[in-house]
Parts: C-alpha cells; structure tokens; sequence
C-alpha cells in the first residue's frame, strides 16, 4: 500500500535516517501489507516479506524485531493511511453533513483500493489486540471531534455524543465491507456516501 | 452460550436423534463457545472443549468430524442465538422505529452476557470465511426485511434499500463493541438504544 507518505512506525531508535533508508522500510511495510493480506499473519513468513520487497533479511532487522513487531507497523500505518485518505478529501472547509459525506466516500475509495486493510486491521484483533483497539478509539475520537466542530458551527445537533461517532463510525465500516470489499463495483462509493449521508442528515422515518 | 435452545447444527446425518443427544451436543457448543472465546481458534483444542463439556473425547466425535467443524456450528449457532435474542424482543407488534429500537437493546443485552460472541465471530473471518460472510448476508437481510415492513406501513421512507440495511447493522455492531463488550458499563442498553434511534428517526442535522 503506497500511501505517497514516509511512515514512521515502530521503535524510535530504529528509525531510518537516510532517503534511502525511508525507502527500505516503505518497501518492507509494503510487501508486509501485500503477505498479511494475501496470507494471514500465521501464513505469512519473514523471509517471504523481504523476497517480495526485495530487501535483503538484515534490512528487515534493522527496523524489524519480529514478524509481530512488522505487523504492528503495519496496522499502525493503514490506521494512518486511512486518516489520511479522509483529510485529503476534507482538505477544503466543508459544510458539516458534506464533510462527513466526503470522508466515507474517500474512505470507500480508499478501502476499494486498499482491499487488504479489512483483513489485516481484523487480523489485528488476534494478533495485537491493543492496536486494534486503538484504530477504533482514535478513529471514533475523530469523528466525534467533527460532529462537534459541526455542532459548535450550528449545523449539527447540540447534543451529539461519542456513541453517534461509533454509530457512523460502524455504519462506515460496514457499508466499505459490503460495498468496497465484497462488491462488485455495481455501487460506487459516491452513491453509498450520499445514500448513508442521506440516513444521517433525515434519519429514515416516512415524511410527515 | 446457553441460549435455552436446542441447537441444529453440523450435517444432516449427525444430528441428535435423542434429548440426551441434543443436551450432549448442546454442553459441547457452549464448552467451545467458552473456549474458542478466552484462547482463539489455535489455541483451542478438542480435548480441551470436551474436558469443558465434561463428555467424553467420543462422544465429540459423534457430532464433528474436527475442531474446524465444531467452530463452523458454534458460527452459525451464534448467529441463530443473535437472531432469536432480537426476535424474542419483537414477539408483540411494534412501530417499525420502536421495533428497530427494541432489536438493538436485545442484541446489545446478548452482547454484554456473550462477550464471546464478538472474538469468535470476527475469527470467523480467518477461520471459516462463509460463516463469516454468511452471518453478515443473513442479518443485513433481516434488517432489510422490517425496513421494508415499515415501509409498507407508511412509517418509514419508501426509498430504503440494502445500504440502509447494511448502515444500520454496522451501527449496531459497533455500538455492540464499544459499549456491550469494550464498556465498563456506565452506559446501559436501553440508553445506547435510545440514542442509536434517536439517529435514525431524525438524523444529526441541527433543527431549523
């Protein structure tokens, strides 16, 4: 998964520290990306990791202790990655509903492209159960800072809490499972974010 | 997971043909149910599920043919126990927001007693891919089902489709997981419903 971005995960002292070094170390979250994805994390070796990066192993031990601590990187770089493909389509002051309209409709994109993050951020829950967690904390965390920015700007309702973020945030996930990874492409991510934007902007009662 | 049902899972022709069958069979979904949910699918063993049943190594056999054949029934066991934990609370005639309302409550009740329901589902995803997708296709559905009845009564919009479904399910199970299984509890069922519906009868839209 390349994210156009340098990444900056695991211990800080094994960051890299040359142009070529952050280079490395993409290729090897790359190809983690590509194995976990394909493999899962128990299928999935080291060895197969650096072949498909094409890195020598001791490249993989300069940033790397472990098959876990890569896979941690790596669920900490899409978490990432899925952030920032939300902010670059907010990258413009945007009325509240027509944020959040944009932002599923990027992250749909974003998943329709990135098909693997779902299995490895899931993956997570076994694996490394605290990043997973933390995916969805930060991720609801945000979320919630938009609403209220939204309420603050009187275009939301004043009383929004952390469960309407986890509501949208959930709503989000499972429309991307279901429209982004299993689709066929027969609905594109335009119409599912206006769709679901049109449930958060009038709920769904019959009009009186 | 004592569901106070009698289970019909695995194949046809291993199915219970005695109470005493049925209650054997039912002692070993829940003793896998509690293993698969404290150590995960690798670390569960057959022996271990039957030391927990308290039934003999052969009688497993009488039912499953291996541990990927006891976790694929205890999926779909999960999944009938998460369908008629929401139906019981639909048992009388309701308005199609109130019935909407009552199933989230049902299932976020289910969730906080079956905390093991979320990890062996989600392990699903990697264990046993058809359930995984199987549970989603059938729930979705179901929801779809009492939008469009509510539809027909003239009390939900006439334009709802499988989008709505699937945005409601993900709400659902999100608020399932960050309340009902991550919570401390300080927010109770009937308020995270409440809220959930609230988003649903009128959106997030400030009122104008």
């Amino acid at each position: 998964m390349d994210t156009g971005k340098t990444a900056t995960p695991g211990d800080a002292d094994k960051q890299p520290r040359t142009e070529r070094g952050r280079r490395t170390l993409r290729k090897l979250l790359d190809a983690a990306a590509a194995e976990f994805g394909e493999r899962g994390f128990h299928e999935t070796s080291i060895s197969g990791i650096t072949a498909r990066a094409g890195t020598a192993l001791g490249s993989f031990y300069t940033y790397f202790d472990s098959k876990e601590a890569i896979f941690q990187a790596l669920v900490r770089d899409m978490s990432e990655a899925v952030k920032l493909a939300a902010r670059e389509a907010l990258a413009e002051p945007l009325p509240a509903l027509e944020r959040e309209r944009q932002a599923l409709a990027a992250f749909l994109r974003f998943a329709g492209e990135h098909k693997e993050v779902y299995r490895i951020i899931d993956e997570a829950e076994f694996v490394d159960p605290d990043s997973y967690r933390q995916h969805y904390e930060t991720t609801g965390a945000r979320i919630l800072e938009r609403l209220r920015e939204g309420a603050r700007q009187g275009e939301l309702r004043g009383d929004l809490e952390e469960a309407h973020a986890w509501a949208i945030m959930g709503m989000n996930v499972f429309l991307g499972l279901r429209y982004a990874v299993w689709g066929d492409g027969a609905m594109p991510p335009d119409r599912v974010a206006s769709l679901a934007n049109d449930l958060l902007t009038r709920g769904i009662a019959a009009e009186r």
